[in-house]
């Protein structure tokens, strides 16, 4: 496996393209985008869990009912939600007019959209857009930037990633993007995630290998349920690569779900590192937990304190704030066998042994707590579960960013 | 029942006290405090959910096992907690230094601490202390105050209260403290709560009617699980009114426990209100839902949401994110019966009717929520259940705040 450049447009066979349309009324930043097959791909796709969903979530999952897609339209600056009947009408409308301008089922459509909730989606600026939003498209890295750009909102980085790997001695390649940035609490802003391939592989280990990559990667940084009414992560394979069709477990898809899991993992990483107003990227990893799920709560809760994060802001070695997020994470254990360290580019430091402080240069906490990668490391004993989770900092500029979002 | 002054010197033969004695060794507030019953108390209690418990959490059950207390000793600026086993060496000598100053057993004081997690108690400051703090015992409002100041961390409001109530015509007293300022989110700061009562209760009564109270007041402001290693509330009764003993329900149990839960509720309210860098109290209710769990569930995740809070800082009628927060409270419900109101000194004002928007004055609604008491009012149909929930605005300075406490 190595990583390639491309994005989205890397796997054979699909383009991707990003035009203003207006929906952005006030900026003239890029709000609809496109990604579009040549063939027609398996698909495999995860939706918010939140008991309020957008318009488009119920659409595209829909859509997704026959596990097959060409294309997927997605806006930003609105997202579509609370919206009542008009909403549903609307996103209908949007893979509708996909559909029209390349003679498609409407069914083979998937619609995303992030951005305000509770105002009505402007879908006459995109009727009037998506023929030049078509004409936009291109095979490339500028197609896959473009797209990329049209799903953004607050978020500064881009977040991309392609891959490629050989499996029964074909190159197969993966492409993928990601929106997102409000996850310095986890409560927050849409995650959109659009993965392409070229691979040959049957919807139900499409399906599989989404749900391990995402286990092991968006939902170490989201924690389960606390997710906006948009989330949505698609996959599209269109077989284009030319291997032989990955239906069954063994090596074949070991391959791909291994790539698919490492760009998940990418992306994932730099969600967190995005996050509204982070200025720090703060892995946390547990070791000696009864388990891989109970090592993940612990992780997670660590990562989405919002104590935690504020002393990571200040570069302050409040390593007690740790052991208390652990100790509601609603995991059991013996809070006397913990130890935690804090590392950096500057070293790693061992700042509690066993439950208790130990003796430890502020000084040099300091140094490695102001890197702009933290690392918070926690062995719990010795069980055999390990797991890790990624959050951000939380600084001034996210009150700033969210006190007055909508306005 | 009417509200009187005096706080926890309210009801007959209690005297408090605080004193600076040199925890907080930067500044020289008080830190020390102790409240005092001349005559022995029934006593109940309830503590920290977090595994991670402070030395003070486990020595102050020990001592509430036989439900006797005489009195508590209480220290800010050191958390005594992940202090391993000299902490607990620490506590219990805390106890011991007060029974021997009153030649009281050392079971029959309680213990509690706040500050930060990690750092040795300094015991001998205290060991130094307690005779002064002893003699520093006043029965008035005075008295109170300096206990109150003596538990303070990151507060700004004194939080407190008295009332007393009629029962079985003998007029019974009730005082109350409380101190916890990191609410803003809700994995925060300790909450210590210390009140007191000259009525005549057994324990099981007193423990019923505080773990009633505690659902109805405090827990509607801390999400279950999200505690501190310290949080403890402690009520102290010791029959001197001279009532005929509460030992069953009936009118005057409920009499009690509706005095209680007033002064609970008064407190909780200070507390949202106190939050860490909070400019506002934000009051979430939620009516028509299937039953009051379900209420309080998702009353609790609105008044906890980050982005709730902060669009409240930002005067920002941004409904969607109510919607957003109730529809991941894990409980289920239609979201086309939500209607949202935001409620303030300057009226009410319809913002979502049927899940889906209404037009409105957004100058309205700016001024509506400019207040310092916001109102969120949810109605989610036409179930029975409705609870209250405690929370306030997320601003700049919690940031501020939380970013270098420690240091």
């Amino acid at each position: 496996m190595k990583e390639i450049s491309g994005g989205v447009c890397a796997p054979k066979g699909f383009r991707a393209g990003g035009i203003w349309c207006g929906i952005k009324a006030g900026s003239k930043k890029r709000d609809l985008g496109l990604i579009y097959s040549e063939k027609l791909c398996t698909a495999a796709a995860m939706f918010t869990t939140n008991i309020v969903k957008a318009a488009s979530v119920i659409v595209s999952r829909e859509h997704l009912a026959d596990g097959k897609l060409r294309a997927v339209i997605a806006n930003s600056g609105n997202a579509n939600a609370c919206t009542g009947e008009a909403g549903l009408r609307a996103s209908r409308r949007m893979a509708e007019l996909t559909a029209e301008e390349f003679a498609l089922r409407n069914e083979d459509v998937a619609v995303a959209s992030t951005g305000v909730i509770g105002v009505p989606l402007p879908i006459a600026v995109i009727e009037s857009a998506v023929t030049s939003l078509a004409n936009s498209l291109q095979g490339d890295a500028a197609g896959h930037e473009a797209a990329l750009e049209a799903i953004m909102t607050t978020d500064i980085r881009k977040k991309d990633g392609a891959v490629e790997v050989v499996i029964d001695g074909v190159t197969v390649k993966l492409g993928g993007m990601v929106k997102g940035s409000g996850m310095i609490h986890p409560n927050m802003a849409t995650m959109l995630c659009f993965i392409t391939s070229d691979a040959a592989i049957s919807r139900e280990m499409l399906d599989k290998a989404l749900r391990s990559a995402v286990k092991h990667s968006f939902n170490r940084v989201t924690v389960d349920g606390d997710t906006s009414t948009n989330d949505t992560i698609l996959v599209m394979a269109n077989g284009m690569a030319g291997n032989n069709l990955i239906d069954k477990d063994g090596p074949a898809y070991d391959a791909f779900a291994e790539a698919l899991e490492s760009l998940c993992v990418k992306m994932a990483r730099a969600m967190a590192r995005d996050g509204e107003g982070a200025t720090k990227l703060v892995t946390v990893s547990v070791t000696g937990a009864a388990d891989e799920d109970t090592a993940e709560a612990l992780a997670k809760s660590v990562a989405s304190s919002s104590l935690v994060k504020a002393a990571c802001f200040g570069a302050d070695a409040n390593w007690g704030r740790v052991l208390c997020a652990l100790g509601y994470a609603g995991k059991d254990f013996d809070p006397e066998k913990v130890d935690v360290s804090f590392s950096g580019d500057a070293g790693e430091i061992l700042v509690c042994r066993s439950g208790a402080s130990v003796s430890f240069s502020e000084d040099e906490a300091k140094k490695i707590l102001s890197a702009e990668e933290i690392g918070i490391k926690v062995s719990m004993g010795k069980g055999p579960g390990s797991a890790v989770a990624w959050g951000c900092d939380l600084s001034y500029d996210y009150v700033k960013i969210n006190g007055d979002y909508r306005s």
